[in-house]
């Protein structure tokens, strides 16, 4: 075990911020590691929009569903999938060719490539001390908030991080046990049920712990609710409206 | 700056290995730290199929276009976008109530899952001395992929990670220049404009040192050449037959 593996085993979701300030140094830092991760083809299909002002912070806030973080983090990161940026470059070289920046197989790089930027940044976050929590909600509105931040066709908001010096330390959530997840030379259906079962014991003792006994639900529980709810349908044609994803 | 950020700002892909072994306990900790990314309302939605069979190592090799590194690594992991461990967790809950995970905001989360859960674990791996490199190539002939591995429906293989003990140390890859990528309350798009005829400057010193003059492409002219190309234009049907985005 060495330091940064155990900054990576000490992930919490921060959602509670001292009335402090993320400095520019520590920002342009945490980007500057960001932008380092692994990108397909060196695309670099993302940008970041930090959110400072506070009226827009309120805006945001409501649009993702009314979370008080979002409002008292002092830095809100929107990270986006941007392949508007990808193709002004190409078409200034590619004058009159046709390209393909409306496949899903480019949705899904732009899609991988944002996510591996922002966990770069949260990690840089955490081991200058400070906390971060993703946040899935601004996709609840998500042609509002497009519309507010200004993004171009091609871009899309994949999800918020609030950035800011902690003032909680929950608990560490519990994951699946290993072999749930990590399997040997093919797919493995019997080991994954097994393992389900085994951290659905797990989960509800960590559900109990942190609510003081008010809350028992196992995971597969909590999955089932999750998966009856009818989440952002909305996404499909929001992206199409955006030029992402037509073929 | 910190290890972890030196660590973070270092990154190279690594595509030339040793011949010495990624031990069982290294991979365990590799797969435990990723396991710690954050994950939207902790559904996990992905899996990682170790692959140290060489017989299936050279397989996958040859799927992805024939990449030696592939072969000569001593693990190849297949990152998986899963939402078949989900269901079948919530279904054992929710019999009969209708569930969503054929929706295009369950597929991207389960995409943005696997994609933080793997930079945890690049990052954990480059801590512990090793290289990795991501391969977009198991996406070229991507049903093989799945059958091969005995993936269920609902899962899908994201991209493939060498992981070995690095027998090279490449140059570092300049990215775009901060404010191309780092916006300030609102998309710009005139600066986005400036900073990219910026970079065609510098990735193309970049690439006359790499190839000792031989070339001189600009990331423009790259990327043209990436967009005018009509890749894996058949993954949007092979999502839909594992059941993903329907709708």
């Amino acid at each position: 075990m060495n330091d940064t593996i155990n900054l990576l085993m000490n992930h919490r979701s921060i959602r509670k911020y001292k009335n402090e300030p993320v400095t520019d140094e520590q920002l342009n830092t945490i980007i500057a590691a960001a932008q380092m991760a692994s990108s397909s083809s060196n695309v670099q299909a993302y940008s970041v929009i930090a959110v400072t002002d506070s009226g827009l912070k309120n805006e945001l806030a409501s649009l993702a569903g009314n979370q008080a973080y979002i409002q008292e983090c002092p830095v809100f990161l929107v990270w986006c999938a941007d392949l508007y940026r990808l193709r002004e470059a190409a078409v200034s070289e590619a004058a009159g060719e046709e390209t393909y920046e409306d496949t899903t197989e480019n949705y899904t790089v732009a899609t991988i490539d944002v996510a591996l930027a922002a966990q770069n940044a949260a990690i840089a976050a955490e081991s200058l001390g400070l906390g971060i929590v993703y946040i899935g909600g601004i996709r609840n509105q998500i042609a509002e908030v497009a519309e507010l931040l200004g993004l171009p066709e091609l871009v899309y908001p994949v999800f918020g991080m609030c950035l800011g010096v902690p003032d909680q330390e929950p608990l560490l959530r519990p994951r699946l046990p290993l072999p749930a997840v990590l399997h040997k030379n093919g797919y493995d259906r019997e080991e994954t049920r097994v393992q389900v079962k085994e951290y659905d014991k797990t989960l509800s003792s960590y559900m109990q712990e942190r609510s003081s006994g008010k809350q028992t639900a196992t995971w597969s529980e909590m999955m089932a609710k999750r998966l009856t709810q009818p989440a952002r349908l909305q996404l499909k044609a929001f992206l199409e409206s955006k030029g992402f994803m037509k073929r």
